[in-house]
């Protein structure tokens, strides 16, 4: 049976990042997504175990002790983690599992799992960035500022991925995402199997 | 601007190789093919240039001595190798180059150039693999059994490429072949200008 994988998707405010899974996701089969564990409160519309599931502080940190997590982070008191266990299932089965994560989630997952393929999402240049995180036009310089100063400094870890994808017209973005899926599963690592299952006829 | 890449290509007889490459070629823009420097005398319907360059033994074996291929072989005779300069020029440009040779030359040019990507292109099974090789039913077992063990030999070494492509359906394989040329042109290898790119403007 085909090996598995877990593919790291990552990509700065302004990237169309989330777009592009959605679109995508429509078009792969079994592919699935790994939801996170959090412990801020639940917003109106949200669902337990749709993109999150939520847990109190000291369920998360039994987690954390007991290495359940793959990366974890905490954010203005909050923790987000990516729980290990549903992403060694997925693998093992021979399907394929996407987390979403920032540079450092990115960066801890590859250290625990180093066959993990990792896609970058990027503006297509500078310009388009920086139109796209002004919005309406009507925020103040400052806070446009910052989150290019944030997006940048995302941007600038992009070579430690093994893909990027630039998303200047959407479609293409979602069609270069989906050959990358595909085209992982041609890898050797994942059918070598099949030359075992044509050689052992002989 | 993006680097090229040489792409390897190599399928036992009974693989559907031929028809594979001359249908993703059709489709894929700006790839190219290697041309063989080949020293048996020209065939009928063969023209200097398209599938081979033609030459004298002492041309080929200075172009040896001048370390002018990138692999080559001497069959019942004849010399037959992959000339190095047209490989290094789309390299340089950008572009792909795809090179078929057997299991023995994606060796020999692995241990060259050891960024090229490799494709085995393999029947689906044991059984197919016969069926396609016994032609019409009208030769004799000893010739299909040569033809087996041959194409067998070559299977046994595609767990050294770095992708197989199964030809089970011709179309699906064509796209296999294509998912793979066009998502390699994302990989961080050939995109990190990209990153450069978009940060120098800040």
């Amino acid at each position: 049976m085909s090996k598995g994988r877990l593919l790291i998707v990552s990509g700065p405010s302004g990237s169309g990042k989330d777009t592009i899974l959605k679109k995508a996701f429509e078009r792969l089969d079994g592919v699935k997504f790994s939801i996170s564990t959090i412990t801020r409160p639940m917003r109106p519309g949200e669902v337990e175990g749709e993109k999150y599931n939520f847990v109190s502080v000291e369920c998360f940190e039994e987690m954390i002790k007991k290495g359940q997590l793959l990366e974890y982070n905490n954010y203005i008191g909050n923790y987000y983690g990516t729980p290990k266990a549903p992403v060694e299932k997925v693998i093992k089965e021979g399907g394929e599992i996407i987390v979403e994560v920032d540079v450092n989630g990115h960066r801890n997952i590859k250290n625990m799992i180093d066959s993990a393929v990792s896609i970058f999402i990027m503006p297509p240049s500078f310009e388009v960035l920086k139109q796209r995180l002004s919005g309406r036009g009507t925020d103040p310089d400052e806070v446009i500022n910052k989150r290019m100063e944030s997006a940048l400094a995302e941007i600038a870890c992009a070579k430690e991925y093994d893909y990027i994808v630039v998303n200047d017209n959407l479609e293409e973005a979602v069609d270069d995402f989906i050959n990358i899926v595909k085209s992982d599963r041609l890898c050797i690592e994942r059918q070598n199997y099949l030359v075992d299952e044509v050689l052992k006829k002989c």
